[in-house]
């Protein structure tokens, strides 16, 4: 079965198998995984040592970003959410049951967000210390681009805690060019081709410390992760994590590396979304988003107009074929989306691209162009 | 390795080998493991359907723990914790961070609390609403018995939370006859002798209900976490868990059904503690309980006085004897601990009173006495 929903994502047969044994997590043997898994992860991110470190949390994507919000925006504190998919959604209900301030700033979910727009936004508003943006909307597909948007954020005096859940890896950013940026937030099962369990946050140092008792959580307080590592070492873990995604997390590492990091990742996903977006075309299909603004991490397609057509029975008809999406749509349209990322390459987007051929002719989805939402 | 930590704990190859898989949660395949974890969890806790439900949570004990907090006792609200080890300190730290009002009620770490004693902190402070509790302490081995607190909660009106992170499974408990009891809580990794990754609150449907908004955390809802049961289905999951954890959790519920249950796995880890508690004193090692207070969970001992002795070597020497347990103690006086839950029987106990003998022997600790603990 080809995994594509994406994620969790397919993973090598070596990754996983590091899932299978049992580990103590404190054990002077397992201490240094976790702390190479810290230094891995940071230089990823183009962090500095001394300036940048990666905390560690147990839990999903939602968790550290809810973490990296309550640690560096104080109580009653008020950030910008340019808000242009499902992920932005999500973000602005954590922040606000956090008891943060939320100012909204919708967007067309076709495109990434404007950087003049967000410095409008900052300009009207100067209790905004924080813009919060999803670097890919694993919804759609778009890119929120951190390398213009940033600048903005910085010329205002502001602060970016950027959700690069679903973007880290695979799309090129650096910390040390972005002093704007608090935290970047990831998990180990997208882009770095690992199994779910972990989120981590790689932050500045200097902020972490300023921000020591902001969180009012403690699970969820950044800054005393900080601290531990700095009282009892980098391979010390707070709490106990689901130890065998992070022996897992150090085999996947190995593979980024030897792949070719970032560069070599970027250009495999890419080849992937050009074989999806490509071969939906060939069948027909309307992609969600103009190859322009495709990332490459996820294709979403319009849903054929065609009534033959519903999206579970879709999904059940590809799984026979040998392919796993998921079974539900985030878009504002009817869509259903596709990965392009994990352990897999052009040959298996082929065999993608076929099955849904395949499913669509099961079906008889003859009128594939794009079904439009029903009026509200 | 015998992994006598404890937890995660020593599994059965058959439960870790469910972890080498790629999974889909959302996936129709994979619902239904998910709702038999729910209802198998429920009715291992005692509950009634429909009065109890189970809300899995990504993560850890403290986090499954916060969020219990966080859902039943509104902000600045107020928790009575008896205090009688490490993971009551916990308990206070994460209800304090969360913004809700603590009473540390202080009991001597080598017995379980007294009923009466609670009783009479509930009397002299009409303020608190629940009684936070610590079912079984890790760091100790005591047990405090929520049969014998729980109507002295009940019948003044209050009501508890109980933490049976290293209890659940192997302690007897039913939640039908513990109307005060909001939430029981705990995790995989400990006596259901599973993987890390997810912890599990059964929590009454009415209080769930009751206490929809009180949580100040999305991620920590877990009322919200109910109603998107009630919505999406028993099958679906609220962010992305460590599937792989849960997959292997579902055949570790077949293990415990199949062993007889919560009597079974009872009777067999009493028999680990006694023949652990029997074996330490022949060895001229003094228990940190007396045997009355001793639970089957973990055994801890004091630390012997002669100035050979030191943990991490004494651990490091254990470990090349194939015995691995703790290498800190969170006890008031010096200890190790060695744990006696997991998939591990009256053998492994020999073996690991044997491999203690030879590291004592090996580090020329003769003077087997307790060390006293340094002054203040």
């Amino acid at each position: 079965m080809l995994l594509l929903i994406p994620g969790p994502v397919q993973t090598r047969p070596e990754t996983r198998a590091a899932m299978a044994q049992d580990i103590a997590p404190w054990d002077n043997d397992f201490r240094p995984v976790y702390a190479e898994i810290r230094e891995m992860v940071r230089d990823i991110a183009g962090g500095v040592p001394g300036e940048h470190a990666t905390m560690p949390l147990q839990g999903c994507g939602h968790f550290i970003l809810e973490a990296a919000i309550r640690t560096f925006v104080p109580a009653g504190g008020t950030v910008l959410v340019p808000h242009n998919g499902a992920y932005a959604d999500r973000a602005i209900r954590l922040a606000t049951e956090a008891g943060r301030q939320v100012v909204s700033m919708p967007c067309p979910d076709t495109e990434g967000v404007s950087p003049a727009a967000i410095g409008a936004a900052l300009a009207a508003n100067p209790s905004i210390s924080h813009v919060v943006m999803v670097h890919n909307e694993t919804g759609s597909g778009i890119i929120n681009d951190p390398g213009a948007v940033g600048p903005v954020v910085r010329a205002a005096g502001r602060r970016m805690i950027l959700d690069s859940v679903s973007a880290f890896g695979a799309l090129p950013f650096a910390l040390a060019a972005h002093p704007e940026v608090d935290a970047l937030v990831f998990t180990s099962g997208k882009c770095l081709e690992a199994l779910p369990g972990s989120g981590y946050a790689v932050a500045r140092t200097d902020r972490l410390l300023d921000c020591a008792g902001n969180a009012g959580s403690w699970s969820f307080d950044l800054s005393d992760i900080y601290q531990q590592a700095l009282r009892a070492g980098w391979g010390s873990i707070r709490f106990t994590p689901a130890v065998q995604s992070l022996a897992a997390f150090r085999v996947a590492l190995d593979f980024f590396m030897a792949e070719g990091g970032q560069p070599a990742r970027l250009a495999r996903y890419r080849e992937n979304a050009r074989i999806l977006h490509e071969g939906v075309r060939s069948l027909g299909l309307t992609p969600y988003l103009d190859w322009a603004h495709q990332g490459p991490v996820i294709v979403t397609v319009h849903q054929p107009a065609d009534p033959a057509f519903a999206l579970q029975p879709f999904v059940d008809a590809l799984k026979r074929r040998g392919v796993l999406i998921s079974n539900f749509y985030n878009t504002r349209a009817p869509s259903f989306r596709v990965g392009c990322i994990g352990a897999i390459g052009p040959e298996d987007m082929r065999q993608a691209v076929a099955a849904i051929g395949g499913a669509l002719d099961e079906l008889g989805v003859r009128d594939r162009a794009a079904r439009m939402p029903a009026a509200a």
